[in-house]
């Protein structure tokens, strides 16, 4: 499984994933989910993969590919085919790697499905193309998307409910960036600690809004002492709020508290 | 959906569910998921039900249904077959009560699949047997069962994922019953905020090991004042615990923190 999670704020875009993949519980192993593309200055891309990673690596080599062919032909070739350098908008993007999904899952599926393994894969597309606001995208297996709105500023893919109670709470579009990153990390190191198949490294890319480039790109590995301190950090809080929840009419004192002797 | 969560606590039990059922999303409706069962002194059960409301409340209709035969017949009709006054052990309840939930599915599964219907249902049962250490099993819809143990102290039906993560961070063994059952509503109440299928009134049994009988059963609807004040200081613990979470490095100040003019 996997978890990754997508901010939609004013300030600019918080994308985030864990690392875990696994194929059953005896092959686990770690690979990065988040990818960044910028195939010109004007416009950059973050991509979240949750699913079959078969899938999700050979979409990342076609969008790479699509570029390449665009790239080498010719102007007497004729136009090439959509790629992430000719879209105009961030839907269009968004629709474009919807359909690589689709082609890579009609390759494969038939085989996968008669092994009872599925080639679904799920993607957020975060990003940005000069002259369009920025924007935060869902793509799900069968192409479509949705988008990110100023009610729901955050979309998830994977293993997504250990992780939804805090961005219910917390996840409000006015929200400054460095925050949302450290509600990205507090959702993933909750799931991670309830699901054995999401786990460290995190990793957290930071993009401001009309910068065309991210401000930060984090990795976390399981003993960082960033990721430490802000675990225990909010462990300590949640225990304290724990401690002073309101005691019920028929307890006469709180715990913790010692009877006066 | 439902949610219900039992705690097997040194101390006792507690066991909690909230009390929304819906065929669809257009019919939404309240039904209580807590029942307790205490057919002599001796003995006290507590079922908590998930999943088809048919199937759970014609198992409850047919364990009341054995206890009646049991008590009409006479010595001379023989031995009746097993029922809650029969078992001696907490496990033979499970047992017969995951009987009667497979031959409730068998009798409409059948046509609740044809119509894509399941007819599966899954419950928790906690309790006692006077001379018998308290328990807490979960019986799945097949009719198999596990208990709870020192190293996972709670069980989950339903809609579990939201409210795990609190639970794994607060459920230990030596849990005091009042702190539990605060436990339990923190995590119906982030499960309620999180999924609309889990809503109040919550219900909530306290059970203090070798009593025999229930010390509190505790309901509490949307607005009762004890729930929103337990929800608000969760809340605010939540909100301050964010709020103080470590800034980056990169951050110079804390979020407001104002900067010294």
């Amino acid at each position: 499984m996997t978890y990754c999670v997508g901010l939609r704020l004013e300030q600019g875009l918080v994308m985030a994933a864990d690392s875990r993949t696994n194929a059953g519980v005896d092959y686990i192993s770690s690979f990065s989910k988040l990818h960044v593309l910028q195939p010109s200055p004007d416009r950059i891309f973050v991509l979240l993969a949750a699913g079959s990673l078969a899938t999700t690596q050979n979409v990342l080599n076609r969008i790479s590919r699509d570029l390449d062919r665009a790239a080498t032909e010719s102007e007497e070739d004729g136009p090439a085919g959509v790629n992430l350098l000719t879209v105009d908008y961030l839907f269009e993007a968004a629709a474009y790697i919807g359909k690589l999904n689709l082609a890579v899952q009609d390759d494969y599926g038939p085989a996968l499905r008669s092994s009872g393994v599925s080639a679904e894969a799920t993607f957020i597309l975060g990003g940005q193309i000069q002259g369009q606001p920025h924007g935060l995208y869902l793509i799900y297996p069968q192409g479509n998307a949705i988008a990110a709105t100023a009610e729901t500023p955050y979309l998830q893919i994977g293993e997504s409910k250990f992780g939804k109670p805090v961005l219910d709470r917390f996840a409000v579009p006015n929200l400054p960036l460095e925050d949302g990153a450290r509600l990205s990390l507090v959702s993933l190191d909750g799931t991670a600690r309830s699901n054995l198949t999401v786990a460290p490294p995190f990793e957290v890319a930071i993009y401001p809004r009309d910068s065309l480039a991210l401000s930060h790109r984090l990795k976390f590995a399981a003993d960082a002492p960033e990721l430490l301190a802000l675990s225990h950090s909010w462990e300590a809080a949640l225990a304290r709020g724990f401690r002073e929840l309101p005691r019920f009419a028929w307890e006469p004192l709180a715990t913790g508290q010692s009877s006066p002797s």
